[in-house]
């Protein structure tokens, strides 16, 4: 390949361990990054949680997650982790960061270049830091989850490791809720196809509104719909193993939606929400269904078997591997070396 | 003076306005070490709020205080604000930082020399910020608020404008409490002192605790124990007109106590717990007394009136104006011209 092997450091969240033992996806995409270019021969730094596990060389000042360790206070954690990225910007070609707004607070006081991956705008009141640093590099994660005004190099979907996640050759019986137990992720419309479609329902994920849990989803567990806690990636599949489809029917526009990636790869169709990404992660009538409603959700349940799911892990393979994350994001890379070049000559 | 006149930019916090209208101590602090600096010629730009008033130079980028304004988010404003002072480094001789540890992140990426000003540790748990930078320069407010390893240039009282807190010639006769509704605060205390002695007590201050308000505050108020909610310069010379003494019997050591250095400028005796810095603003015997239990508080009633009135506004002339402070922090200024100067030789 063209691009000179530069080095680059990795600026990964410190929520969770980089890559997480269970949920956290902005630590398992900076995680797949830094092993994709370090695979790719680059000289990687990865800065995260001093428990994290890479290939990459490891720069830690926070021992552990601060959601994992309730005595590390994250406002201290975030004030010691992303400047020790950047009081050794001089060390690097470039800073991906995947630290949202509070990294680019620090981007005009270093020469270095630093891209930052927006994984997603948490709310709108943090829009006026973007504004400010609207000259910055930007990568969006899917094309609907776009800010207007910024300089966008482009949009790299986000890349899973295929081989966490074999192909289960045959459809399982039951229906499966893999996310965060949060309104955003429609859980209580997943219980409702369940309800409707006398299917059985696996849920799984960490309960991040207890009150929606307590409310909306626990009236409602029997021994058809039961919910087993959050998973790690053995949990998973196991999950995939006894799934005939994924239900991920989100309230608001989904920004990536990784879990639509792993589904897809372990061969196991999607029942999506067309809202935001769904409809660039999954293919409608090839890897799953796109839908609008429960009442849809339940009516395209029996089309679900004719889903060919050799194809669905192709697709992944093809659109949402690490392999063609980190091709895209050399090509970004190349794109911010000479716009550099250009501003210096 | 000697000192040569050179750019001093002041970042004050932007919780509230710059000076604030009724409560914030680190506001009032830094805004009148930048109206001090103006009068003595030095050209000072403070960073601040929008709407602040000032003789200084107005650097703003966030409007409102955040603690005025529930429309801003804290950590929006702490990362446009902050930033911004440090990417305007090079037009300045100094920072003068009021805004804790998370100013400290910055520090290490520009040339300018950075003072911080500790105006209290909030929590253990924010320790390892400071122990990071602690080559900085750091004052202190009081000698007895100090941290072991930080390189402290000096401590420098705090000063407060004594034109806006006339004496009164003439004592009260309540107790006054005035700060914030807080347990660390002893508003109980105070109470209980009240109880006891028979005297009536005005409560004056933000409720910061609402449960402590409601359970030990509120059902003590009658017609001899009132409270007026918060007040403003005008409030707070109201009350001071009608002090017989101010009560400050704080449950952990004071950082420093503006209200005590106010309340003496108006001659209004205070009755301080001898926690942390109080031995160090009141002299005892002389500006108020020291006590160590609500039954010392009680006994050294009697003696109040035996306090000379004008010699507790002299003290605060002397000890806790503006002027003595800004000398004070023109020293330290030079202390660190001068060791800037021997590294660079």
């Amino acid at each position: 390949m063209s691009v000179p092997k530069r080095k680059i450091a990795v600026l990964s969240p410190v929520a969770w361990r980089t890559p997480p033992r269970q949920y956290g996806a902005w630590e398992t995409v900076a995680g797949n990054i830094a092993e994709g270019l370090v695979a790719r021969g680059w000289d990687v730094t990865l800065f995260a949680t001093g428990d994290s596990v890479t290939r990459a060389r490891l720069h830690a000042v926070v021992e552990r997650g601060y959601e994992e360790d309730r005595a590390i206070d994250p406002k201290v954690a975030e004030y010691l982790h992303i400047p020790e990225a950047f009081e050794h910007a001089a060390e690097f070609d470039l800073i991906h960061s995947h630290y949202d707004f509070m990294a680019l607070a620090y981007t005009r006081l270093v020469k270095t270049p630093v891209l930052t991956t927006i994984h997603g705008f948490s709310s709108p009141q943090i829009m006026p830091v973007y504004e400010k640093y609207r000259d910055g590099y930007f990568v969006s994660v899917s094309n609907s989850d776009r800010a207007p005004g910024l300089y966008y190099v482009a949009t790299v979907y986000n890349g899973i490791d295929l081989s966490l996640y074999p192909l289960q050759e045959h459809p399982g019986g039951d229906l499966v809720f893999l996310g965060r137990i949060h309104p955003d992720k429609g859980v209580h419309l997943a219980i409702e196809v369940a309800l409707q479609s006398g299917l059985p329902l696996l849920i799984a994920g960490i309960v991040q509104d207890p009150a929606y849990f307590r409310e909306q989803v626990e009236p409602h567990l029997n021994e058809k719909i039961r919910y087993i806690g959050a998973v790690d990636v053995a949990g998973k599949n196991e999950l995939f193993a006894r799934a005939r489809a994924l239900l991920h029917l989100n309230t608001i526009p989904e920004r990536f939606g990784l879990v639509l990636a792993e589904a897809n790869a372990a061969g196991v169709p999607v029942i999506a929400m067309d809202h935001g990404s769904c409809r660039e992660v999954i293919e409608n009538g090839q890897t799953g269904f796109l839908v609008n409603s429960v009442r849809e959700a339940v009516e395209v349940l029996p089309a679900i078997s004719r889903i060919d799911r050799k194809l669905c892990r192709q697709r992944v393979q093809r659109c949402f591997s690490i392999g063609t994350m980190v091709e895209s994001y050399e090509q970004v890379y190349q794109t911010i070396f000479d716009r550099e070049a250009e501003r210096k000559s």
